[in-house]
């Protein structure tokens, strides 16, 4: 079985079903709309997108972002509360630019998504977890927490959480949010998976209590439309959005990707986005059910996991006493890979979780893949 | 006169003439051509791109890249030596992230760059200047810093100078390069308009020297076709490519900009670069001579300058007790404006100085420029 498109990042053997990645299907990133989108865009006189861009983003696109975000979310989102970025990540190293110095402490979830903790350890931050249960970050430990530390930010991921799928219910926003009003604490919000609920709708997005609290809420095309445009967006209040746009990279090169804004731009106004999400919403969904299914079959009843209600993953407990590092190794014996639970504590804890995605594979191989993965853990069973 | 287009960066009176700004004119940013290349890589059915694209960027993109910069350099160009970016100012930051912190020492020419300046001001970094004089940096001065002072890099603008409009010789760039190796600095050479000269080819670029001392060299697609794609690349060694692969912003968000990598690559693949580039050279070129004509013409005598051998910039020495900061208050009120020599020095000197640039504006509007900023110094000489 050839599971395994071309993925330019990974270079994965030929039979191997890695179910660690991240990632979509080629064939889920609409190439013909796009192509549509850019000829719509490119059609036209104005070149202005060509040029050096507003610092806080292509204002053709902020417009619409605001309009689709405005028709999604329970309340209104105005362009002038946007600033476009080249995605999460870019956005998080620019926020460890603004807000931090090395040996500064950020706040993270235990577990978080894995290369943000790389990118905090690049600036050489002191990261001090907040534990995560099945509703999300445990406000009462951040509460206490605060009593004694000054951190720069707090860094959560509140929906369809990667790697644990959990996403905080609404009183608990509401009490993360009243916590960061009282310590003048900034929420770095990582909401890419916001969009991709598979039963009921999520709770109202983190970015609308942006004028109660100091809080950066971060969107993605990554997970939506394609990670290739390295495209995303913060929705935050206007004070801190001035103070970005001071910074020199921004006052330097322009604003972030203006010229892929624009093609996004067309690819919203075309009707496109609102499709192609309905669609990802579909695949993924009945991906989930089939994965799920077979993951019960085929797992020990040891191997405890929650049917994931939106995002990409399925977040696996094994016994206390299992290592998946070093499952892994007996994993890809068996063409079958996956991404330990340690990735995703910045103390190299949560040895005995594994992390499962969805996105990637068509449901034949995630069947596949849950087979050789229930085989490989039910042989180290101790 | 409306002189002015569309600018979304910068509000400007309608009847200003802005000869600071180092931005084309619309009507030079090759928008038919972009919908070509669009079109061409987005008929395809391979869609690699719109993914997390490879750590080093678009492998397509570099291997067109490389054979197009070994078209142009003296010597071969590998793809193995390139690293995709955003453009030079997201390089400039990223090289901040991996080789400096706080405090760090960083050499810089004075004058230099005023935006690359902010950059590295935003990162608290410790800046000391070298000076530049007509053959661009005075090595021998940075022979001597070097004897006390241990900096993280050394940031320079070898050809065309941003500023100063000066060009490093041959000589030089070997003397540099032999110091740089002697004591392992690393130079951040920005070669952004290395292709954009109007008479003379230049010296090889710096880019020339990746085996022999540790040096990064930065492209760019802002100035030779369109500054809005936020694409440019750094040509280094394999070693250097490997450290900056290996951090957290790469390793989650993938390489940089692989989307329009492909578009920039069809770009290159249909011929429309080394036309555009030729292109520019011709209008340019023409602008150089008309404005430097009109400013002898219209300048006191008292106000030095040289004609620009490319690039974008010339720079104004006026008698040194005369303050260009406070003239661009009186030049305001003639509607012209320039930048003043202050910015480009981190230590706020070179106040007797200005820089013109020539890229925005077409051949009358320069004269009118020209003509308005004489009589402004010719009021103001005192």
């Amino acid at each position: 079985m050839d599971s395994n498109q071309t993925l330019p990042q990974i270079d994965l053997p030929r039979d191997m079903i890695h179910l660690g990645i991240g990632q979509p299907s080629n064939h889920l990133l609409p190439i013909k709309e796009l192509e549509k989108a850019a000829a719509h865009c490119l059609s036209k006189e104005n070149s202005f997108f060509l040029a050096y861009g507003e610092e806080r983003g292509n204002a053709n696109f902020r417009q619409t972002l605001a309009k689709f975000l405005t028709g999604q979310y329970p309340n209104r989102v105005d362009p002038e509360q946007l600033l476009i970025t080249n995605g999460n990540s870019q956005a998080l190293d620019f926020i460890c630019t603004l807000f931090t110095k090395p040996g500064d402490t950020v706040l993270v979830e235990e577990p978080s998504y894995f290369l943000a903790l790389r990118i905090f350890a690049d600036r050489k931050l002191n990261l001090v977890s907040i534990p995560v249960d099945d509703n999300g970050l445990v406000t009462d430990v951040l509460r206490k927490k605060l009593e004694t530390l000054k951190p720069s930010f707090l860094y959560t991921i509140p929906t369809y959480h990667n790697p644990a799928s959990v996403t905080l219910p609404l009183k608990r926003r509401e009490n993360l949010v009243e916590i960061c009003a009282q310590n003048d604490l900034l929420v770095v919000a990582d909401e890419v998976y916001h969009f991709l609920n598979y039963s009921d709708d999520p709770p109202p997005p983190m970015g609308n209590w942006t004028g109660t609290c100091p809080l950066i809420s971060l969107g993605s095309f990554s997970k939506i439309l394609a990670p290739g445009l390295r495209l995303g967006w913060m929705h935050t209040n206007v004070g801190l959005i001035k103070k970005m746009t001071k910074s020199g990279l921004i006052d330097s090169g322009g604003g972030f990707n203006p010229f892929t804004s624009e093609i996004v731009n067309s690819f919203i106004c075309l009707g496109f986005l609102k499709v192609h999400i309905k669609h990802l919403k579909t695949v993924y969904g009945q991906r989930i059910k089939v994965f799920c299914d077979q993951l019960r079959m085929h797992l020990p009843k040891q191997a405890k996991f929650k049917i994931p209600k939106g995002g990409y993953f399925i977040w696996v407990k094994l016994p206390d006493n299992m290592d998946t590092k070093s499952l892994r190794q007996e994993a890809r014996k068996h063409n079958v890979d996956f991404h330990q639970g340690s990735l995703f504590s910045h103390n190299k804890e949560l040895k005995n979780y594994l992390r499962l995605a969805f996105a990637l594979y068509d449901e034949d191989v995630l069947a596949e893949g849950a087979r050789r993965l229930g085989k490989v853990i039910l042989e180290n069973l101790s």
